[in-house]
């Protein structure tokens, strides 16, 4: 319900206290480029990492930027949505799958020790109890986005809540040394309610914004489209924050929080697939101030990422094939961002080699 | 000169006495497929690493395969070509980056730090005077490859002995522990003598294997493409130890023998950008069955590239724009065969998560 909601500007996450993001420095990206470009190098021979290791300076505001800690938050949630068959799996997986993260043996936990990251694992809205364990942030803010199908999966209060809860934890991580912020997202039926945010954000098409999620049938993916319909039918809603109290998914929205989080601490946020865009994408139209700070790390193979990534005009550095989600593409990114802070911090200069210094 | 070399079949290696390579297992291969597919995740949703956990298990011949130590080998000499200007920079700017490279201070170097890579430099064919280092492997079979616009680069006992090199230097490497090989190197001139072997081994048209390499402007391609024109005239051979005598490049002959002694002993070869994936065609005309221990981790912008694993059917893991060599962009590609390794090794079955036996 957001009749108690005002339409509001972009800026509206100033009226929630959320952390300001300062713009990055111009003059800081040219000596960045001059650097880069001095190195012992032809010039542009390095591609991407020439211009990741410029913005991650200039995210960082410094020429030699760190990049040793990188910090992947899972953030988990339910969805109504699942009581229609939007997925193929059970809601009972994600608090499964939120327990085999604690026990250090989903994906993201093999790929995070494959790039060297921490993980860290935040119960923003399983459905289910879930033990206490050390790891495990327990931030529960209900059990369970509503059905969208048939209400506002969330209230205004709750987005709000989920928002400040990821902006808190980016921004305690960041604190605590993290020199890159990885997101992923835990959450059956998530690919549902994300295409319906994607679809009222961006805005595009709803079937173009629905693709098979974890994986369904031609009747599956049929049913999906159909529940999905109806759900954007209830509402027209189409401002950002209404969107996200309509269609919900908290730990979608806690990711948007981590990301503005992240972005007022001056960190990378590397952002993962197709719930990660969406998210990415809500946050931006919360407040465009984050953009800059945002790295695409991995096109997905579900349906409706190659249109979003096309719409924000930007291009992922992997491109893998993956679906998973968990952050899963965003960790193999991390190499990518450690190996541009290298060029920066550790590369000698084509002066320096052919001067005969080195 | 070639006249003391007589046309020989693929198996030639066997005559040189290089190190026999196993063929792959499929029932291993079958194997590794229902291990991925009853991992904790939707099938199929971790795409191309899904496939390499595969590759890598069936190379190492385990369902478990280690992947914690890479060593990249960076194979450094010079080529007589340059005399004719093929390149924008001197050939003296092989010794200064090997020093760069012994310096710790080199893109390579950066890189293999920011993926927990080992760096082994090799010198066996660098022009000049290089000093002792407890880094350096001095194995200078001569000082440059002769000009191959004038006269073959290399003699047969000379190419035998850089496969020797190569082969020997990545088989101690592997029995020392290392879990996959990454080759690089150092050569300027080494693009032209890349383009001259692909012509021939492929066979590829010789223009659509140039390249602008370092960096030319249309006047000095225009030159390279003259040289190299010139080069290929001189000699019709096209049988591939002759093609390596005739073209030469005493660090991509060397590179081709490391690829056949890693896969002797049964470890993945991360292959890097054009002058490395035509060492690896090199390889793979010297001894077919080298093949599938082969992994093409990037696109390079160099010109040639994107042809020649269109040629072999190979689609590389990466692209990101590069052209610089040293290995840069196949250490690049370490962190996904570790992710691939830890899926293998750390992820739950799907039966064990949903079992709640996690």
């Amino acid at each position: 319900m957001v009749t108690e909601m005002e339409p509001q500007s972009p800026l509206h996450t100033a009226v929630l206290g959320l952390p300001a993001i300062s713009p990055l420095d111009d003059s800081l990206r040219d000596a960045l480029r001059l650097l880069v470009d001095g190195k012992a190098k032809p010039p542009g021979s390095l591609g991407v990492l020439e211009r990741l290791a410029v913005r991650l300076g200039t995210i960082r505001g410094t020429t030699r930027p760190g990049c040793e800690r990188a910090a992947l938050v899972i953030f988990a949630g339910d969805h109504g949505l699942t009581e229609d068959g939007v997925s193929r799996y059970p809601a009972e997986v994600t608090a499964a799958m939120v327990r085999t993260f604690l026990s250090g043996r989903a994906s993201a936990n093999a790929f995070a020790r494959a790039v060297g990251a921490d993980v860290h694992v935040v119960d923003v809205g399983v459905a289910g109890q879930l033990p206490a364990h050390p790891n495990l942030v327990a931030a529960k803010i209900r059990p369970g986005a509503r059905n969208a199908a048939r209400e506002a999966a969330l209230t205004a209060a709750e987005v709000d809540a989920a928002l400040r809860c990821g902006a808190e934890i980016a921004g305690r991580l960041a604190d605590d040394g993290a020199d890159v912020i990885v997101l992923g997202e835990m959450g059956i039926g998530n690919t549902a309610a994300s295409a319906l945010l994607m679809h009222r954000l961006l805005p595009a098409p709803l079937d173009d914004c629905i693709g098979v999620g974890t994986g369904h049938d031609p009747e599956g993916l049929a049913r999906k489209r159909a529940v999905l319909a109806g759900a954007a039918a209830r509402t027209p809603a189409t401002e950002p924050f209404a969107v996200l109290c309509e269609f919900g998914g908290l730990e979608i929205v806690a990711m948007a929080g981590a990301a503005l989080g992240a972005a007022s601490r001056r960190r990378p946020v590397l952002v993962d697939g197709f719930i990660g865009s969406v998210s990415a994408l809500a946050a931006i139209r919360l407040q465009p101030a984050v953009r800059p700070y945002l790295i695409f790390a991995h096109l997905s193979a579900e349906r409706g990422h190659a249109r979003l990534l096309d719409a924000l005009a930007e291009t992922p550095l992997l491109d893998l094939g993956l679906r998973l989600g968990e952050g899963t593409g965003a960790l193999l990114a991390v190499p990518l961002l450690r190996a541009a802070a290298g060029l920066l911090n550790e590369v000698a200069s084509l002066d320096e080699v052919l001067s005969g210094a080195i």
